[in-house]
C-alpha cells in the first residue's frame, strides 16, 4: 500500500549542489541549513525553494491510561490547556506569534465539553481514550476515523510548511507504549519524565508502559503499525499520523518536534517510508527517549535547546532556520556575481 | 584594574526563577531558553527584559602570517568579501536582513584602499599586521589604537542586543595561537581547517602555530592578555576585545560565535573576568578548537547547526532564540491567570 513517491531526484540534487557551492563562503559551512536548504528544495522540486504561510496544528486529547497514575499533573489540565491556548496565553501561542506561523487548535478526543468556541476545531472522537494497560486504547474504527480527521484538517491549511503540536496529559505513556512495542527496545529507555515525574513515578510508568505492551502481546507480534497505534494511541497521536500522511503527499515541509509527535510519526513511517524526506527534525527533546526515537528514523536534528515542553514549541522554534536556509540560496552571492577569488587550486 | 560588575543579583535571580517557574507549563520545560530569560534579566535587571534594536559588527582585517600558506584562499578575498557585506550578498547580510539586525561593517585593517565608501567604517589601523612567525602582529600602540576604536565604535550603538562578526583571511590561525598561547593546550587541538584547508594543509598550519608561540615565548610567559593580543592577534581581534570590553560596561548582551570572536573573548575575559556573565554563546562552531574554546570559558552554547562561515552568522541566528526567550517571560501566562491546576502534591 506504498504510494508516498520519495524525494530523490538525482539531476535536481546535482544543481542544488552546485547552486549551494557556488556561493560566496567556504565549502560546506552553512552546516546544517545547506543541508535544509537541499531537502527543501527537493521537496519542492525547484534551486529555488521558499517558506509560504507556515502553520502548526495542535491536537488535543485526553488518555484512558492516566487511571494508572502516571502523570504530574491531572487529566484536567489538558482542557485548561486547551483553554489557555484558546487564550492566547501557552508557550506556543507566544513561540507562534513571535514567527508568524498560523496557529490551529483542534480537540481530538478531550474529556470536557467545550461547547461551540470560536478558535476550536471540534472533531472530538470520543471523551479520551480507554486505559491501554486493560484494554486497547481505541477501536479500529475510532483510530480511522481519527486519521481521516487528520487528513481532513490538512487539506483546509494553506502554505507548505506544517508542524504538528500536542496536549494530553497522559500521552508520554502512549508514545513510550508505542515506542517500546514498534522498537523492541526496553522500556527503561522509551519512558520518561513526561511532564515532571520523580524518579519512583518514572519506575511506575517504565512498569506500567511494560505490563501493558506485554498483555498486547499478540498485536505487539503482529508488527502492524496500524493496531499498535490503535492499541496504545491517543487520538491526537492518531489525528497527527493521518494529517503526516497527508502533509506529505501535498509535498509539504514537515516540522517534527517533540516525543509524542515522534512517536506518531514513527507510525506514520512504518506506513509510508518516504514520508521521511519530507520531515525537518526540528529539535531534540530533553524527555528521554527522543534521541533515541530520532536515531531510529535516521533524523538529525536542526535544533538541541533542552526543550521538553510539547506543544510544539520546537518545531516553531526551527522556523528561523528554515527561512535562513532558503534565504541563503536566493539571496547570496556568487563567486561570480561579487567578483570574489575562489579557493586556491 | 578589574572594574566591570559582575550581574550577580540574589534577590532578582529568586524574582526571575518565580516568575518563569509560575508560568503555564512543566518545571523547567523550555530549557535553554530558561536559562536566557534569567541572564538577559540579571543583565537588565529586571524582570521584564527587552530586546532592543540588536546590532552586529563586522570588523575585518588582514593578517601576515598569510605569508606562511596558512590558508586556502588568497588574501584579496578579505577586501572583496568587504565588498560583498557592502553590497549586501554575503550570508551575514541574509541572516540580518532576515532577523532585522541592524548591520555595521568596519574596515579594522584591510591590505586594501577602499577610498570612501557608504556603509564602510574606516577604523584602518594598518594594512594587515606583520607576520607573528617572525615579529610582534602588532605594537603596542596599534594594539591600543584597535581597542580603543572598538570602544568608541560601540557608543554609537543603539540598543542592548550586539553582536561581533569578522573577516579576515588567516585570522583562524591567529586565533588559534591566542588560544595555544592563553590555554597551554596542544596547538593540534587549537588549530583547524579555517577556510578549507585538507589535511595537510592542516598539519602544516599547527607548525606554523606552534613554532610561532614557542618563538614568543618570553611573552606567552608572562601571561599578559594585552601583550599576547598584540604578539599574535589581528586588528579585528584587538578591536573587538575593545568593543566587547565597552558593550559589557553599558550591560548590553554580547553574541559570541566564532573561532576568532572567542579568541577575542579570551582575552578580554582574562582582563575582565565578569564580562562572561554579558555573553551568550549563540553557537558553537564546526572549526576545530571552538568547542575546546568554549569549555574553557564555561559557555553553553545555544545553538549546534555545524556552521564554520564566521562573519557573525551564528549570533545573528541565535536572535530568534533571544527573542524567544524574553517574549516567553512576558507574553506566556501563568497558572493562576490562565487557572491552570498546577503540579500533583
Amino acid at each position: 500500500m506504498t504510494t508516498l513517491a520519495s524525494t530523490e531526484n538525482t539531476a535536481l540534487s546535482a544543481a542544488l549542489a552546485a547552486a549551494i557551492n557556488n556561493k560566496t563562503k567556504p565549502l560546506g559551512s552553512l552546516g546544517m541549513l545547506e543541508k535544509l536548504a537541499r531537502q527543501i528544495g527537493l521537496i519542492q522540486q525547484t534551486t529555488q525553494p521558499q517558506i509560504i504561510a507556515p502553520a502548526l496544528i495542535v491536537f488535543a486529547a485526553d488518555h484512558g491510561i492516566v487511571a494508572e497514575n502516571v502523570s504530574a499533573y491531572p487529566q484536567s489540565v489538558t482542557w485548561q490547556m486547551v483553554e489557555n491556548f484558546l487564550a492566547g496565553g501557552a508557550a506556543i501561542n507566544v513561540f507562534a506569534r513571535q514567527n508568524h506561523c498560523a496557529l490551529h487548535i483542534v480537540d481530538a478526543g478531550v474529556n470536557h465539553d467545550f461547547g461551540a468556541r470560536d478558535g476550536l476545531l471540534d472533531r472530538k472522537v470520543a471523551y479520551g481514550t480507554r486505559n491501554f494497560a486493560q484494554e486497547a486504547a481505541m477501536s479500529t474504527e475510532q483510530c480511522a476515523q481519527a486519521l481521516q480527521a487528520g487528513r481532513e484538517l490538512v487539506a483546509g491549511i494553506k502554505g507548505n510548511v506544517l508542524g504538528f503540536g500536542e496536549m494530553g496529559i497522559g500521552n508520554t505513556t502512549s508514545a513510550a507504549a508505542i515506542m517500546h512495542a514498534m522498537t523492541k527496545l526496553p522500556a527503561a529507555e522509551c519512558v520518561g519524565a513526561g511532564t515532571g515525574l520523580a524518579h519512583e513515578g518514572i519506575l511506575h510508568k517504565q512498569k506500567v508502559v511494560q505490563d501493558a505492551v506485554a498483555h498486547h502481546a499478540a498485536v505487539v507480534a503482529q508488527n502492524a503499525p496500524l493496531d499498535i497505534l490503535a492499541t496504545f494511541g491517543g487520538f491526537e497521536i492518531a489525528m497527527i499520523v493521518g494529517a503526516m500522511l497527508a502533509a506529505a503527499e501535498r509535498r509539504m515541509v514537515l516540522l517534527i518536534d517533540g516525543f509524542i509527535i515522534t512517536s506518531a510519526l514513527m507510525v506514520a513511517a512504518r506506513m509510508e517510508p518516504a514520508i521521511l524526506d519530507y520531515c525537518v527534525f526540528a529539535h531534540c527533546s530533553d524527555e528521554h527517549g527522543h534521541r533515541q526515537m530520532i536515531n531510529h528514523l535516521g533524523g538529525r536534528p536542526v535544533l538541541h535547546m533542552g526543550l521538553r515542553l510539547g506543544e510544539g514549541t520546537g518545531s516553531v522554534l526551527a522556523l528561523p532556520m528554515l527561512h535562513a536556509a532558503v534565504n541563503f540560496l536566493r539571496e547570496m552571492a556568487t563567486f561570480e556575481s561579487a567578483d570574489v577569488s575562489q579557493q586556491n587550486a
